[in-house]
């Protein structure tokens, strides 16, 4: 038997999911508002009157509803996955041919390169700005130069925290024909969604997801928003009944509370803005190159030796996401931003000593 | 603005799952045994213990521990998916190249060559023989003619309900080197299944589905079974935390009872062959061309006028589902049998006026 793996998969290596038990969590961006415990007896309620032995409604027409209401958007342009994830894979796997050209920046979500590559697209990476920041100029002339099939971005972006106007965004969805997905996964941290673009241009398609802000990493839960064209084909290329009966139902109770989605996001805002009140507090020291101003529930900090920083911090029962320089590091409840930044001093003097 | 979606996906047609109102649903090869009344105490506690902001386990290990002591598999040979479709969309579009070759077995499960397409595999679907069968000689004589890269099939199929003996499987997996993938979703009903083998030849995947005999259709789960290398590139393409915490909690659950998947199956296949008695006592019948001997949850009957049959039986309220000249139909209830009986008698006794 000599069954042989392609080239392309045989020597991948799994994404790596921080396992390991940590007294704090910092590293996945996370909400840390658990809605699960305001809402049990309504989810509870909710799951009870599933019929699990029933498949799901195949379109999510209920949550997609809500979904639509919440962000003041035509229902008939929503589509619901398993996570963005999903809706990620089925939008490069379909959307594009095999060696069509998906345009990149870098730094930027990783899962778009993983995607691309997976499903055989010609990535095309460029770089952003020393600032790391994505201009319109700089993206325009980007795609100009490769005149890619498909543009993916993050706005506001992870990692690096910082976010891309409304005004630029449009200039960079009005520049091509091609398909321009922004993923706007942690907008509800910050204020420039274009998602109501989405009536003006037939090539825009925004990602959302409900892992962050609303708090529901366990469920699986993102949405897609773009033209009805567009919709109605992500709805003919995404699996049947993609979306769990669970989640749906889970997913209908929190939209169904949206001064909880509202408050919840002004809470993670507040604890950002915080963490990063006391990270300035930082500047000057040795370790601490700089910080980018947040517009996420996270911080981005370049270190001197980040790597170093980051097994300091694990010493300490404290996880953070470490990308090169860089560690990435999710605002927490303020017990956990307190925790962080006094194990931070603590490591800062040790390593002056 | 002119975004154009490609040829592949402009003309699509959404995967036709049923809707609307009917008394007896006996279309989607549901259980109608619902393990949610059963287990509701457990499932609810489980679920109240699941911390919704918190990314689930990535890779559902207690999940896949649970899936493979009950049929007996060393769990490190086992990944999880958003049902098997999940699976068959990653082993597809990641294992196989772009016009890699696809060879499918016409009737099967109609997702492979949807999936097929969507990934731009060349498909080639050879017939069955005109009692459906699908031989050893026949799919061997296929893969030589084909060489393809891949093979799927089920066993039992969906839709002809016939079964596919260990030997002739074992057969078809050892005469190629190519990736042979069966989806063993209907097992449970028959006695021929080789997940065992997946030990023994290193190009074999087993699909499974919790959606049929475990009752579980809602939480959208399904596994996959290999050999330890392909289960590891599995996880490199699959998506980070594919499935949902909730789905995990449930699937817990009812892997924790392994005598209530065993009852229910037995209860299932009793209730098949008491439907499959009755429809044999229509023989004869005008409208009765043939009747597959059944190995699943459902009957695949040949009839004059489908059809029509399928339209009057949606006037009683009793949905099931039409392929070409078939009727695919579900067991259900003893109730929901003796209604859909009583209901053709009729409808053949009224055509026959």
């Amino acid at each position: 038997m000599t069954y042989q793996l392609n080239d392309k998969v045989k020597d991948l290596i799994p994404y790596d999911a921080v396992a390991g038990d940590y007294k704090i969590r910092l590293d996945a961006n996370e909400s840390f508002i658990n809605p699960g415990t305001q809402f049990q007896e309504e989810i509870l309620s909710a799951v009870a009157g599933i019929e699990l032995n029933r498949y799901p409604d195949s379109k999510a027409t209920e949550l997609c509803r809500k979904f639509a209401a919440f962000y003041g958007v035509d229902p008939e342009r929503v589509v619901a996955g398993n996570g963005s994830d999903e809706l990620i894979t089925v939008i490069l796997g379909a959307f594009l041919r095999p060696q069509d050209k998906l345009l990149l920046f870098s730094p930027d979500f990783s899962m778009y390169q993983f995607y691309g590559v997976t499903y055989e697209k010609e990535g095309i990476v460029v770089e952003k700005n020393t600032e790391l920041v994505l201009t319109a100029d700089l993206a325009i002339e980007a795609i100009e130069k490769a005149k890619p099939q498909a543009v993916v971005l993050s706005n506001p972006c992870s990692p690096t925290s910082l976010v891309i106007s409304r005004d630029d965004a449009e200039k960079i969805v009005r520049s091509t024909d091609a398909l321009v997905i922004i993923d706007e996964a942690y907008m509800e941290f910050s204020d420039q969604s274009i998602m109501d673009l989405t009536t003006a241009y037939d090539n825009l398609i925004i990602l959302k997801t409900c892992s962050k802000a609303l708090g529901l990493a366990a469920i699986r839960l993102g949405f897609a928003v773009s033209s009805k064209s567009i919709i109605n084909a992500l709805h003919c290329v995404r699996s049947p009944y993609n979306v769990n009966g669970l989640t749906q139902a889970v997913g209908c109770v929190i939209f169904s509370h949206p001064e909880y989605i509202r408050q919840a996001a002004a809470e993670i805002k507040k604890s950002r803005d915080y963490l990063y009140q006391e990270f300035l507090k930082f500047q000057g020291e040795n370790q601490m190159i700089r910080i980018m101003k947040p517009e996420t529930n996270f911080l981005f900090v370049e270190m001197k030796d980040a790597e170093l920083i980051y097994t300091e911090l694990k010493k300490e029962s404290i996880i953070v996401r470490r990308l090169g320089d860089f560690l990435r590091i999710t605002a927490g409840t303020k017990e956990e931003n307190d925790s962080l930044v006094e194990a931070l001093g603590k490591i800062f003097r040790r390593l002056e000593e």
